[in-house]
């Protein structure tokens, strides 16, 4: 049997990290769910850049870049973190880079796991098939907000066990995992009504994100599996090629 | 209105803490659990350490010491953290210190909070009643298990949002207070069988603590409030009266 956790911010991080496992970065609303919409739609790769100075580095140097903190698009950047902003044909094949107020933190906190892939509930189903064939730990890492819980990244963290315990060979001694299956149980009729009184969901409400929130919450839209490989992220498919 | 939030770990404790907030530690297998016995059985001060060697000196100097690690008595030391060691009358008026895996260690980190107040099942409805009195923020900090979320201590924090709520007053824009109230609501009609599959009880299960686990989740056996006053746990009726 492989083990199943689920670490509710990068500060934990460091006690949950275990050589060979595969780290799942999960940040619904919004970045990796962006970032999967991105991947799907072609782009050619994603590179998660943690701070803004950094981001700032690569628009100098030409580069196309989505910086967003406390889910407002930062000035004088080319993209926020809206999965709308990525699904433009004339992005296929770019190198956009891309700094968020959790999601890239998170990806810098995991990048010496053995392997990082990109969680989002569009594709939701291909993950957990994937997950299922490599027969490894694995690691939910919620970006969370600002290193506190969050509803929407745990939640997927027990839908994703749940994909996978129905699958077999997975288990969980992890008490945030079983909470999480257990909530999500409660959630999955309607999870856009059940995170109504969430503090994230309310923040972009105010915002007038509703469309996003929407989007966001969609299960399996695609079947793309956005990995992170050498400092950027690209489509598995791509990276399998390249292998080959 | 005021707030109440809810911090999984100590170790995200820094992110929550707030001046002039009220903060409620607890550990409910079963250091805190074992704290609000002793105390309402007489003890005159709990006196929590958060190292063994600090353990050990107080030891040397006389005094009754109780010192668990992984849910085991360590050798040496006096008690365990079984809340049926201080059941008993010849303890009365004692000081006696406390060092415990996760408990002590919580209390430790958020020593330099407004006020400490000690919780647990036992007193759920007083502790209630008194934090709705003194109407200021409150914070749960969960000792967890070694800094990772744990399933019994954060439904506490989902059983005690509950009560205030009802009561008026209090809200929460954290979403592991929101997500621990509906755990909660799923829980509550039997939090022992609720907790089956949690790592903690299955771990306490293993050394046959069932009896313990029992106690320790039995809702308003008394009304006994434990508070932290200048480095020892005491009744909060003797705190007052030393006051007047």
């Amino acid at each position: 049997m492989k083990t199943f956790s689920t670490c509710f911010s990068p500060a934990l991080y460091p006690l949950f990290k275990e050589q060979d496992s595969i780290v799942v970065v999960v940040d619904i609303l919004r970045a990796t769910s962006a970032i999967c919409t991105a991947i799907h739609h072609g782009v050619g790769s994603m590179i998660p850049v943690a701070g803004v100075d950094e981001a700032l580095h690569y628009k100098q140097q030409g580069y196309l870049v989505a910086a967003e903190r406390n889910a407002i698009k930062l000035e004088g950047f080319d993209f926020g973190n809206s999965p709308y902003h990525f699904m433009d044909e004339a992005l296929a094949g770019k190198n956009i880079v891309i700094s968020t107020t959790n999601g890239t933190q998170a990806i810098a906190a995991a990048t010496d796991a053995g392997e990082i892939v990109i969680g989002s509930f569009l594709h939701l189903s291909a993950l957990a098939d994937w997950l299922h064939l490599q027969q490894k730990n694995i690691i939910v890492l919620c970006a969370g907000w600002k290193n506190k819980f969050n509803m929407e990244d745990s939640l997927f963290a027990g839908a994703l066990f749940q994909e996978l315990e129905q699958k077999g060979g997975f288990e969980s001694h992890c008490d945030a995992t079983i909470a999480m299956t257990h909530l999500y149980n409660q959630a999955k009729g309607n999870i856009y009504e059940f995170l109504e009184h969430s503090s994230h969901r309310h923040r972009l409400q105010n915002l007038n994100l509703e469309k996003d929130i929407r989007y966001c919450l969609t299960a399996n839209l695609f079947n793309t599996i956005p990995v992170y490989r050498n400092g950027a992220i690209v489509n598995l498919k791509s990276a399998l090629a390249e292998l080959q």
